[in-house]
């Protein structure tokens, strides 16, 4: 059984977890807040010499880190990535971009607004920078969502788990998402889809796993 | 034929390049250069919303964006990508890597330091943030390559030549690699490749071709 090293409350850990469920998935689950320094221990760090969740456990003693990687081998010959080399391409282009004009921008926001304290007066600056390139990667969905169903070629895949996770607590954390219709369309089709889990953020459903 | 558009100094794009080399892909490479704002066309918008580079045409059409998408797109099948589950996610890892904690940085740095001019001075703040996060992403590489020839499981494959990339030209834009002494011999390991092509970003060169 593969064992998961996750944060409830991390953008990133929801992809895995989200996946996990869709796809049904049985497995172990480890929570590590990365705000204790649970991620940087000796113990955690020979697991993931990177120090980030999540971390899957795919055989014994070997590890798996970051999230779309993991999304990527658990979907691999499921009907949440196609056999078709270019919609697979085009899956892995959007959990690219995901990673380098999304999350660290809608996601430092995120982090910074949600889970630290004061961190809206100790991220000022940055927060400026986040919003701008935040929403030049929300238009850039907005633009390509206007015509597509999903992200890849019209199928639900990992490419929407992986950008649904920052985007739907984007209202969270000073987005704007009125100016994307089309954006938050698409979140309703994700939230529709077959055996769709909330990313149960909050404290007490947290305590109570 | 595929055509790739492509700027000659760009680390992203050379990633593509020294992958089409490797697996002797013939393709109409088509330069465009983003400082003077030629991926910003309507032209250009009209094939990748995104307005970046590199960008494959796979089909008639048919457009590939994000580098590493291309990478994987290009390697599957061939000796670049092995055929084992925990390798190909190993790789993909390491890939992501790059894209989130080595090219923000070291790729922003070269970027800046190395294409704009006077751009160390309009990105003075920045590139203290710059700095510290890419030498983070070296030490990680370090401990890594320290135990390893190659970075996915011991073989050379994508990933390598997704990180080569901005690390090879790390020394030209303040970072020092003399402290990396596992990252250095590994930079060496993939110049001695077959087939290897240097990244050839000199306006001579680039006149040319």
């Amino acid at each position: 059984m593969y064992t998961l090293y996750s944060m409830r409350r991390s953008g990133n850990c929801y992809k895995v977890r989200l996946a996990l469920a869709q796809l049904g998935i049985a497995h172990r689950l480890v929570e590590i807040d990365i705000l204790k320094g649970e991620s940087h221990t000796p113990e955690f760090l020979a697991k993931n010499p990177n120090g980030q969740v999540p971390l899957l456990e795919v055989a014994p003693g070997k590890f798996l880190a970051e999230s779309n990687a993991i999304l990527w081998y658990l979907a691999e010959g499921t009907p949440l990535l196609s056999d078709d080399p270019i919609e697979r391409a085009s899956t892995l282009q959007w959990m690219f971009f995901e990673q380098h004009a999304l999350e660290p921008n809608i996601g430092a926001s995120w982090f910074w607004l949600n889970l630290v304290k004061g961190g809206r007066e100790l991220q000022r600056h940055a927060l400026e920078d986040w919003t701008e390139e935040g929403y030049r990667a929300l238009r850039v969905m907005e633009k390509h969502l206007a015509h597509q169903t999903f992200l890849a070629d019209d199928h639900y895949s990992i490419a929407d788990i992986a950008l649904y996770a920052y985007t739907h607590v984007a209202e969270q954390c000073d987005f704007d998402l009125a100016r994307f219709p089309a954006v938050r369309r698409w979140l309703e089709r994700v939230e529709a889809h077959d055996s769709h889990v909330a990313m149960e953020w909050q404290p007490a459903v947290e305590a109570a796993e």
